[in-house]
């Protein structure tokens, strides 16, 4: 059993940036030695966060309905007040949406559902470098 | 340390359908050559969910309330105005509640607390034949 | 590649407590022979999650405000009803929170960001003994 640990980095534009990255996953899955296993993905940082979902633009502006639902941008935040970065918002949505996201390998392949993609949701409230680590570990 | 992986598979009623399936992934852990490690389960498709609880009627009501409150059924959905299949507010409860659960196995037990209970949570609005992938890791 | 089995045990005063756990997990690894892989962490109970966030006053305030504002307290409960002991709010954020967390081993460090810590969340409404269970895997 070995383990292979990848970096997937990018430019995102903030405010809610949805992006795609199963293709990104796949590849550095392919190109390790691991066949059967799982790929832990762990975003480093504290303003954004990852799941699934059937990637297309409506369900990408349903999800962002929801967050503006539950912990909307234009309320008083106390970090806002400490900080005066008027992210506490992005802070509180990336907390409960979740760090990691681990996906079984089986055969070489992500055990994804046919309309089930990974995405990467920035909350922040500007452009940042992000980095998400791939830990692959298997036979 | 091995690898083993197996899939559960059953029918589900659809509209919010809560069902254990402890029982069912501590078989898989003790059928398998892992004493201690860990078992991912992770759910192919985009409108269902996983997680742990008491499970008891009481609060599988209870939870199910609180997703009728923050993603109601009767409201709109830019996913359903495009794909007409009216169960937007299903892909945005399951991206929200995740699709994966890591569990630890020590001497051949999950590590669930006393009153805990893995529940995969059906949101779609029709009954649907599911699959669970578990991937059991370790010594 | 080996398998650590560890405990992090600590009290809890209940209502929403936040703990910061970030250095016991950190030295639970140091200490193990695991190098290179993962750590899950799993909460053995119903009524606390797990989740990383910039730990800081003003932000487990805003959280805790969204959980007031999707999961009140002070509604009524099924599991209230049933059992009389008024925690089913606490099950109900635990279980939307989620019991697991995996995060990535490299070079004998935890992959979290410069402003990421791992936090306990207990929502139960009264002290508590907790426990959570390190299964660190790697090389």
């Amino acid at each position: 059993m070995t383990t292979a640990t990848k970096n997937i980095t990018f430019q995102t534009k903030g405010n809610y940036d949805v992006l795609d990255i199963t293709l990104q996953v796949t590849r550095e899955v392919e190109e390790s030695e691991v066949s059967n296993g799982i790929v832990t993905l762990f975003i480093c940082g504290s303003t954004a966060g990852i799941t699934t979902v059937e990637y297309e633009p409506g369900l990408v502006k349903d999800f962002g309905d929801m967050w503006d639902r539950i912990v909307p941008r234009d309320m008083p935040y106390e970090h806002n007040k400490a900080w005066g970065d008027g992210n506490g918002h992005s802070h509180v949505r990336a907390s409960m949406l979740g760090a990691s996201l681990t996906i079984p390998v089986v055969d070489k392949e992500l055990a994804l559902g046919t309309w089930q993609q990974i995405i990467f949701v920035d909350f922040d409230n500007r452009p940042r470098s992000r980095k998400i680590l791939l830990q692959i570990m298997g036979d």
